[in-house]
């Protein structure tokens, strides 16, 4: 008997065709690569501490803030503002420009709209 | 000597121009407060492993998905996957629905929106 292939490609080998049919009905969708799920998770790390939102929001509401304003708008030391500073940072969720002594930072569009993306429902 | 109002709209009542004038450039706006800065911050917490950002995604692209698919598709264990739906549903990200001897989880479509609109620009 000759196999009939319809595809384009090569016929699979026996194995493959050997596998189970995909249920497509109720089964839950494809989970998400490796990659993009660490990549997200590591945004969302870098989120979760109040003091770390509080920056955000304020750069979100403003084009650029100086890092000299931080520790006060957040009640805490210049040290552990700086430290929070550094994480959103690592995260690529916020970018700095020294101008002379001091940091001015701003937020990083582009990466929040990928983590509205993940929150929204297909 | 007379107060020269160089403004087109008219004078400020007395009890107005006393009021200290604000610094409207350059200051950064009031820092988000406490209490929502912790909300946030609880979620993202939920959020920051990459096996539960595999979980909300999958359950974003389909109404709900029973606990007993949840593991084979992140790769894990029966006992994580549960651990992991547990933090979320804590979280109040998703919710779950028992049927029979499963429950179904969905996600929380309100909380999601909470955290797109701390993530959005003003």
């Amino acid at each position: 008997m000759t196999t009939v292939t319809t595809s384009l490609e090569a016929p699979a080998p026996a194995s493959a065709r050997q596998l189970p049919v995909l249920t497509i009905c109720c089964a839950p969708s494809a989970a998400m690569a490796d990659d993009d799920a660490a990549s997200l998770a590591g945004m969302f790390k870098a989120l979760a501490d109040p003091a770390r939102v509080k920056i955000l929001s304020m750069l979100l509401n403003a084009d650029e803030v100086c890092a000299c304003d931080m520790a006060d708008a957040i009640g805490k030391t210049a040290a552990t503002a700086s430290h929070h500073l550094k994480l959103l940072r690592d995260a690529g969720l916020i970018i700095g420009d020294r101008r002379g002594t001091w940091v001015y930072y701003r937020v990083v569009p582009e990466r929040l709209a990928a983590i509205r993306d993940a929150l929204t429902l297909a």
